[in-house]
Parts: C-alpha cells; structure tokens; sequence
C-alpha cells in the first residue's frame, strides 16, 4: 500500500542585520564576483559536493548542486529579480532535495552605509513544503553564511 | 542636476481564500492548460497588450508582457518553483514596469477539497521596490484574477 503522501505549506519570513567592516560596493563586489561569490558562498562548507553556475544580472538565473556527504543531493534555483549596484539585491530562489522541491522564497539583501562600513539587512520570505524545510533552520544557515561572508571581506579587505 | 533616487524596499504577505465550483483537477487545469490559461489570466483583461509564453513544469520559466494602454508596459518573470498535480502550485514572479524592477514575489495556491468543489487558497510574500507598487493593489489584482478563474471555470463546467 502507498503511504498517503501528507502535503503541507508554511509561509514565514525572516529579517537578519549585521554590521561589516567593508563598504557598500565591497559587499557587493563578493555577491557579483564569481571567484569571491565561489568563495565564501559556494565552497563556504568545504562539502564534497559544492558546483554552482554564476549568473548574476536582473533575470540571470543560476543552478547550485550540493552535498553535505556525498550522497543526499541538495539542488537550489535562483532568479535574480532586481539589482541595484552596491545598494540591493532580490533574487527567489528554490531549494530541493534530491527531485524533491522542498522549499521556496523571495531574498532581499540591502547595503546601507554605517560609519564607514555598511549595514547589510537580509530579508527571507519563504515558503516551506511538506514540513520537509524549516524557516528556523534556514535563519541559521544564512547566519552561518554570512560569517562566511565576513570573513571574505576581512580576508581581502583587513590586508589591503 | 539627478534628482537623488530614493531607494525602498517593503515586504508584505496577503492570503485570498474562496470557494469554487469545480473539482481540485478542474481549477488545477485552469493553471496547467495554455489555451484555458491565456483566456482567464492572460487575456482576462482586454488589454491591448497581453503576451504570455507557457512553460508549466517545475523550472520552468513564463515571460510575459502586459499593457493596460498600449504605451506603459509591464513585463513578468515567472519560475515554477512545485507543483504536485490537483493540489499545490508554488512560483516566484517578478514584476518590472518597462526595465524597471516594481515587485517579487513568492506565490502558493493551495487546492482542497471541499463540499463537491475546491478551496483553492492563495497566499502571496512579496516584496514590493520604490514604491512603485503596493501589497494592496497586487491584492485587488489576484481577486481580479480569482473572479476571471471562476468565470472561465463557470463557462467550462456549468455547461456540463
């Protein structure tokens, strides 16, 4: 017999702010630079599985495939939907696993000056399926990867 | 002198619900059928303008082009994001008003059972750019949209 296949949705939404010591177009630079994007973005976790295809213009539209142990596949698919040079950046994307679809949102990044550094705001509304995604494990993940961010900026930034 | 240009980022979610007359494969061909489609929501309003490419497969991709008078023109980008046949359809849509970004969104219709007919349940998270576009008014747009799916479904199944 088939299991019945329990179907569920689950909208939240999430804001987290951070304050960087690099200034607005340098932020920027390591979203629209594919080694720096590469970086601290898709190599962030040292997965045995980690390829992205960088795409980054207003409808570009990118595919990542990752792996945390070289056996469950995770697949994102991202569309940038606005991008404002060193001020914002709106891009969807979905998250499956496996041919699996379980999670989608909307993701805003905003670059604001802060004394002279920026205060970057990073808003996630999404929509989580069949109870397969979290939007707590998802804040946490995006709090991990802006560490990762961080410190690409003082990589490059804190030598020059 | 450039008038500085004032940068705005709003998010917001809405949720429609409404009873339709018509069984959850009925509505979900509504979305899945290009023909049924193009009449209730490409061509659900007489604009002189109304241009849409149907791809309705998880990844795949609607570009469409719109206009209310022939001169301002809006363009949308559409990602499905899941769809499980007769009961789920998630997508992303970006809005633009001519090259300018005004809009992205995550959008859910949820399709139930309910009393020989459907509850089909749409919750939009968007987030809305510059001003140049309002939760609200997308809102009344997706009831505009919702009473030309009824009519479309009155037309196809009241007669049968």
């Amino acid at each position: 017999m088939t299991p019945v296949r329990v179907r569920s949705v689950s909208h939240a939404a999430f804001t987290i702010e951070r304050h960087l010591d690099a200034l607005p177009h340098e932020v920027f630079d390591a979203f629209a630079d594919p080694l720096r994007h590469e970086r601290w973005y898709v190599k962030a976790d040292d997965w045995p599985i980690a390829e992205y295809r960088h795409d980054f213009r207003i409808g570009g539209r990118e595919h990542g495939r990752f792996s945390p142990d070289g056996r469950t596949v995770y697949l994102s698919d991202t569309l940038y939907l606005d991008i404002v040079a060193d001020r914002r950046i709106v891009f969807a994307y979905g998250m499956a696993s496996g041919d699996r679809p379980i999670s989608a949102s909307v993701a805003t990044i905003e670059l604001l000056p802060e004394g002279g550094g920026t205060r970057l705001r990073y808003t996630e509304q999404g929509t989580f399926l069949d109870d397969r995604d979290r939007p707590g494990v998802r804040e946490l993940g995006w709090h991990a990867l802006l560490d990762s961010l961080e410190a690409e900026l003082m990589r490059v930034y804190a030598a020059s």
